[in-house]
Order: C-alpha cells, then sequence, then structure tokens
C-alpha cells in the first residue's frame, strides 16, 4: 500500500461553503477542491420543515463534489465536518459536551447512495451557570493542531465568529465566541459608515489608532462611533475605515477574552491577514501569540477518521496535508 | 395679536423624514406635519459633487412641506433643524464647538424664493486630546427642554445613535454618542440573528435577561453571540431575540456612560418605549433617571427663534407644544 492510494475523502463542509479532498494512506493530500455548495446555497429554495427534500439536496451536492472520486473508488469512507452536521445541514449531529476529547470516536453515520458518510459532531457548553456557547467545524480545526499544542493554552481561531478554545492536552475544557468578525461586516457593508463612499485600502496605522481607541474604557458602541467624527473633521481617510474599525473591535475583543483567560500561551490559527489583525492586538495587550497561518482541518479531519477507525493509522508517518 | 396669528414656521429635518409645525405667537402648534423627505429622500439620484442641485431638491421639498404656509403668510420667518443643516444638505451650517450654549444667535441664512430658511447649526467636540464628537438636530431638542433642567445632569437622548450629553446650566459641556441602536438594527436585520426567523414579539423577561447578560465582563461582542446558544438550547425564544439583545447593548452602554460620568442627575428623553429601555437599564446600575417622553424639538425651535430675534417673545405666556 503506497500513500498515493485513496483512502478517505474528507470534506469541510461550511455554511458558504465546501472543501473537498481525496486523501492518501497516511493522510497525503492527492486531489482537493473547492465550491461554493455551502449550507445556504444547498438549502436555498429547501421547505425548512421537509428533511427529506433537505437531504436529498446535500447528497446531490456531496455527489457533485465528489461523486467521481466514489465511482473510481468504491467502498472509500467519507467523513465531514462543520454545518453539515447542524440542524439546517444533511444531519443534526447536535453537540458533544465541553470538557471533551478532540480525539472522537462518535462520528454520526448518515447512509447515501454509495456507502455512509460520518459527520463530526460540533461541541457545546451547555446554557447554566455559565454561558452556554456552541462550535462546529472548529473542533476539527483544533483536532489538526494538536501535534503542535503542549501545555494548557488558548487556542484563538478568529474568524466571522472567533472562537477563544482553552485547551488542556487533548481536551477541550471551555470555550467562547465573539462575534467580531460578523460586527465588523455588518458595519461596513449596512450601516451608516457603508454610506461614507471609498473603495477600503489596506492602513495600518488606521488600524493602530482604532486599537488605541478601543483601549479606552468608553464602550463598543461609543468607540465604534468614534469613526465619523474622525471622518467629518478630516481626520481619518473614508478609505481607511474598515481598518480604523477592525481596530477598535479587536482590541474591545482581546481586552475582554485575555481577561477571562488564566492560561499565558496564546496560539492563534486562521489566515494571515486575521492572524496579524489579533497578533497586533494581542502584543498591544502584552502577549505574543504563535502564530499557525496553515490549514489544520484535513489534518483533522483525517486525525478523526483514524481515532474513529475509518482508516488505518501509520504510526511512521506523519500526515502530510 | 393672539396666540393663533401665525408667527413662524419650524422644521425638524432629518435622514429619513421631516416635521414640519406651523407655529402661532408664544410658540402654540397651530398645525402640524410629518414627510419622509428626509435627507435620503431628498438627495437620492442627486450627484454629490453638485450643490446646485442639492439645493433645488431641498427648496423643493420645502415648498411641498409648507409652500402654503408661506403663501397664505408672506414674510412669516422660517427655522429648520437637523440633518438639512449637514454637508450633505441645504447648505452646511457647520457645528459650534463645545461648550456651547443652547440659546443659540449664530443661525445660518439659506434664501429661497420666498425669503430665508435659518438652519440651527450642530455641536461639536473636536478630535484630539478627547475622543471628537457631533450632534445635529439634538442641540434643538435639548434647547427645548432648559426650562426643566435644573443642576449639572447628564441628558440621555436615545436613538440609533443615542446621546449621552452633559449640560450645565444652559450650557452643554460635552457629550458623547453611542451607536446600539444602530447595532441593534444591523443584528436583528441583516446578520446571523436576523435568520433566525420570527416575528419579534415583546418579552420584557428576555430584554432583563439580555441586561445581566451584559452586565458581565465578557465584551459585548461575546455577550451578543451568546443569545446563538441560548436559542439553539431552547432557552430563548426567536421571537424573544431583538429584546434579549437589546438588553445585551443597553448594559454595555449604560455601564460604560455612567463610569465616565460625574453627574448623578439623569434625565432620559424620547420615546417611551426607548425611554421604558433605558431606564431599566439605568435602574439596573442604580440610577432613577427623570423621564420625559414629551416633544421638545418643537419647543427648541420656538426658544432659538427667539432668542435669534426672528420672533417676538412674549415673557408672559409659557411655549404651548
Amino acid at each position: 500500500m503506497t500513500d498515493t492510494e485513496p483512502a478517505l475523502v474528507a470534506l469541510d463542509w461550511g455554511t458558504s461553503g465546501q472543501r473537498a479532498w481525496l486523501l492518501g494512506t497516511g493522510g497525503r493530500v492527492l486531489d482537493g477542491r473547492r465550491s461554493k455548495r455551502g449550507l445556504l446555497a444547498v438549502t436555498e429554495g429547501i421547505d425548512p420543515g421537509d428533511p427529506a427534500a433537505r437531504a436529498a439536496a446535500y447528497e446531490t451536492a456531496f455527489r457533485q463534489a465528489c461523486g467521481d472520486w466514489l465511482t473510481a473508488h468504491p467502498g472509500l469512507p467519507a467523513i465531514a465536518c462543520g454545518m453539515v452536521g447542524s440542524a439546517q445541514g444533511w444531519t443534526d449531529t447536535g453537540y458533544r459536551a465541553v470538557p471533551s476529547t478532540l480525539d472522537f470516536t462518535g462520528l454520526v453515520p448518515v447512509p447515501h447512495r454509495d456507502g455512509v458518510l460520518h459527520l463530526v459532531p460540533g461541541l457545546r457548553i451547555p446554557s447554566g451557570d455559565r454561558p452556554g456557547d456552541v462550535l462546529r467545524g472548529e473542533e476539527t480545526q483544533l483536532a489538526g493542531m494538536l501535534d503542535v499544542l503542549t501545555g494548557p493554552c488558548t487556542v484563538v481561531l478568529p474568524g466571522t465568529h472567533t472562537k477563544w478554545v482553552r485547551v488542556e492536552g487533548d481536551t477541550v475544557t471551555g470555550f467562547a465566541t465573539s462575534m467580531s468578525g460578523e460586527l465588523h461586516g455588518l458595519l461596513t457593508k449596512h450601516g451608516i459608515f457603508a454610506r461614507t463612499a471609498a473603495e477600503p485600502v489596506r492602513d495600518d496605522a488606521a488600524f493602530e489608532r482604532g486599537l488605541a481607541a478601543g483601549r479606552r474604557s468608553r464602550g463598543l458602541a461609543a468607540e465604534l462611533f468614534g469613526a465619523r467624527p474622525l471622518v467629518l473633521d478630516g481626520a481619518l481617510a473614508p478609505a481607511s475605515l474598515p481598518d480604523y474599525l477592525s481596530g477598535v473591535l479587536l482590541a474591545d475583543e482581546v481586552a475582554h477574552q485575555l481577561s477571562t483567560s488564566d492560561t499565558e500561551r496564546v496560539v492563534l490559527c486562521g489566515t494571515a491577514d486575521l492572524c496579524r489583525r489579533y497578533a497586533a492586538a494581542l502584543a498591544d495587550r502584552g502577549v505574543a501569540a504563535v502564530v499557525l497561518t496553515e490549514e489544520t482541518t484535513v489534518r483533522g479531519l483525517w486525525r478523526i477518521a483514524t481515532a474513529a477507525g475509518l482508516v488505518h493509522h501509520t504510526p511512521e508517518r506523519t500526515p502530510q496535508p
């Protein structure tokens, strides 16, 4: 058996998009695809009260993504993480309660025409004494980072809904979600700042000024509005508004999340642009984060599939995504 | 001269709407109208780089609002406050720097076919050592409240962009703007919570729970997201989301604004619904606010027109808006 022999079909199937990989023995990526067939596109026009119609739509999208791989290699196991396992997904996998190990074994099988797709459940903190929270997809990204996480640490996964995850060994002990990314999108696309017509340009100085403003204690809703008088005074170019607002949001987020974190070690994992911003906001509070900008979800899918017995572990090889 | 004799045309001309009143001697409202001819509607389709075209559009809208009053009573003075005096308005009045008395005399005249419309300038804190800020229209609302403001106080004017104004005697000494209202609109109209399809219903308990969540120190962007796991857990009805988010936003706003205020006396002036919410958020912090839900802008327009000599003061009469 060589590592170019197909061993697993793996999908990261989120809200707005979908990525599919054909992995060889040992986790090597043999082929990869990306499409916009996320939850929103798949369920468009489908009656939310008709699970059968929704399942059919997901199966069609699944075959579009990787039907040729399954036909060429009958019996190939398949795994998927992300919103495909949500209440609006193919099947609702539910959540595993925190604390939870990242080496999952409880995958949720979804039968389809050519076999079974195994879905990775999300993680959940039940609402109660402490605030509840949920994540889905990030558990797999985290599983793909386990080899590089040492000791207790806080992993920051920046995005529309940034996750601040507390990891000890191979276990998630807690997490919190901050929707700064969504707020930034809403403010720059739909609000009063969206009316300030100007093509955004990158302005690191504006971002730094936003960080400084966000450090003040006038409250997020006041500091965000503070961009407006700056523009009216000619002290901030309209094209620099997005970077300024990003600074205000991240300074506020980082200040609050660090204050509730009891670890000194912070690991950032995400796109280069978001990691740069969060690293600057963390540095502003005296925290030097370890930054990983590599893809870890495919590695996590391989690891979870291995732990669940879908593929055979080959200990002599390190996964090579 | 009786108080049914027309003495002034007064307009509150904002971003999304316009109100016009015909006032008699002493400030009595003889007639009133309301239209959607605000800045957005008036300037729609007008080239922003063509001030003459914009002025013509404003003059047309002005005549639609009160041309009959001006024709019936030639020479009647006219005054307007609000965004009509902004950079996208009829004429940019600029701003008066804070500290500033609320008994204005420096109105900005705009000639039109039948006379002159006098515009009330806004107030501005220049960006510098302390954060800059602007307001426009609220200065007139404040002028209309002067008779009931005693001693130093903080006046809260709730809205899309809530103003927290520090008033001493007849002078505004400082203010801050919080865009909680805009954030609430963006979150419930365009964001992830907007996808939770449910007709909103009033839920005071959900608002109170939002207040309690907003009091915690996890940061606004995290506490707002906290509504999502509550809905997923079945602990919050989707129809109650708007009230819950309102509570989270107002608790955060009030906590921060009170901490930077050095007055104990807080006066709230706005719509009954917003005053009720802010009063609850303030009570939650131990502050009993004085609440005014009456219309004060028309009273302010009369007061400013009197101070500016547009109309003759009749000291024996209290304005009766």
